[in-house]
């Protein structure tokens, strides 16, 4: 009974993991998410992927349970509520589907608040009883820890920070939620491609950022460019920094953390995010905490922190 | 051992209770804050105005400690730290000096959180574990409880809902805390009188309140005319509900409460207040929460709301 299994499930891959009593991932499967237009044959595939890595580690009764973090997931109901980015709509009763399957007992909650776990068990918030965590990728995710535990809230769904509104003004971006000016439209992947397609195709400047296809300039792109000393780049990184600083100075004054997480690919642009950032941060909080919260990259590799961080869930 | 001394300190005022072990206030007495320079003579002061009511309870003996709500009270380290609206500057060892005193445990939060802990014990909160208490009286405060516990974070500072921003342009209100923007510019009492003088000045309506000398329209006042159908009036409410409601949509995302309880001198203004509220958190909260957080007023009298709660710090 030494062993876990940890499932992250993406959009796009599900990786499964086996992780030890050590918080190492000691052997990891994936299949493709959207291969499969029904629940009961994902989990049919899941399984059939996982039994080498089971036999592995000696077979089915040396492992626990389950932990899975999972787009929508809902720790109190095990169920995933209305994805949008998977292919199962509606309410699927994953925890069940997967205990039944598995005969393993699972648990499940949302991917954000999974990277959260795994950074507290395993990264930079080891010693952490007050953080967030923000998850900077095609969406903004954030899994809230307060006093040592995740916060779910009254039914779940607590920690939806890329959904606090970043402009209130009529100028504000749609996002794909349906509502306007979420902070999810400007500091994610997509919303750095959108900013960069702005600013280049509205500054005269000079920049590197205009011999690319202007519909396809990504974060890494901005990225390369700014480490090449070009303005727009840099700007555009401003601009991104500022916006999500304010907002992060928002969420300090609610739960007074110790330090804000950033995870996912928007981190690989360094200090060209995280000086704005930080500088946006400190500007817009109230003076009691200025200088004091700690903005921080996570520490653990993208791919293992939410199987880490699922791995958890499982007493 | 069967009371409790509870003490809400408020800028003007300091209101000490006595409290059974069912909650009641039993004796009360109070003392005026602003008449003390030096906090020791305050404190004397508060010894003096509690002897005649300790006796009415049998003495020091059946008191079992001393719990006190204060503007900028920190509950980690007892300390009243740079209260603006207190002629005690700096940093105040409060709940020391009260405890050497009286020779009573002492132990203090700030006024909201004090006033949350009184609702969730004998308010309209008693059978919730996540809600959010907005305090709307000369500033804006917050008291936030998940999961049955007040968040105090990492410093013990948490919950200035006030102070998040409202308004990002460059239009913004400044603040008294030295910021632009803040919720407390706009949703407080001082905030509706701005809001007041600005759409009276601003319009060409006939209204009633442009009989009142501008500076000093108040809260009351609105209320008073909306009452009597007076348009102006009304819009002054929308205005500030709506400012109010989008930020509680921005609480909602990141606690996911079963409900948000309004406390202090607005919630006098009834549903002219509460409706635009409502409306305004679910056109702005995020599908999932559309129609199913409780917008609520305070179940408890304002006199006795922060000195239950003071008590309840008291185990």
């Amino acid at each position: 009974m030494n062993y876990v299994l940890g499932l992250d499930m993406g959009g796009t891959n599900s990786v499964l993991g086996i992780v030890d009593a050590e918080g190492k991932v000691v052997a990891r499967t994936s299949i493709k998410t959207q291969d499969y237009s029904q629940i009961e044959t994902y989990i049919d595939a899941l399984y059939l992927a996982a039994e080498p890595i089971i036999r592995e580690v000696g077979g089915i009764a040396n492992i626990r349970g389950i932990g899975a973090g999972v787009p929508n997931g809902n720790f109190y109901t095990g169920c995933i509520q209305q994805a949008m980015n998977l292919p199962w709509h509606g309410v699927v009763p994953f925890a069940e589907l997967m205990s039944k399957r598995f005969g393993l007992p699972c648990r499940i909650t949302n991917d954000a608040n999974a990277a959260a776990m795994g950074e507290m068990r395993y990264g930079v918030a080891r010693e952490m009883k007050d953080f967030i965590m923000i998850t900077l990728g095609t969406g903004v995710g954030s899994g809230i820890v307060i006093d040592g535990k995740l916060v779910y809230g009254h039914d779940g769904f607590a920690g939806e920070l890329g959904h606090t509104c970043a402009d209130y003004t009529d100028a504000a971006r749609p996002c794909n939620c349906g509502k306007k000016g979420c902070l999810e439209a400007y500091a994610s992947a997509t919303g750095v491609a959108r900013t960069a397609k702005e600013i280049v195709s509205s500054s005269a400047k000079d920049t590197l950022l205009r011999q690319l296809p202007i519909d396809h300039i990504t974060s890494k792109d901005v990225f390369d460019a700014a480490e090449k000393g070009d303005e727009v780049a840099k700007q555009i990184f401003d601009y991104t920094g500022t916006i999500l600083g304010r907002s992060l100075a928002d969420f300090v004054a609610f739960s007074a953390p110790e330090a804000i997480i950033l995870f996912g690919g928007l981190c690989k642009s360094g200090h060209w995010i995280l000086d704005p950032v930080v500088r946006a941060l400190n500007d817009n909080v109230l003076p009691l905490w200025r200088g004091k919260v700690k903005v921080l990259f996570s520490g653990l590799n993208e791919a293992d922190a939410a199987v880490l961080g699922a791995a958890a869930l499982v007493e």
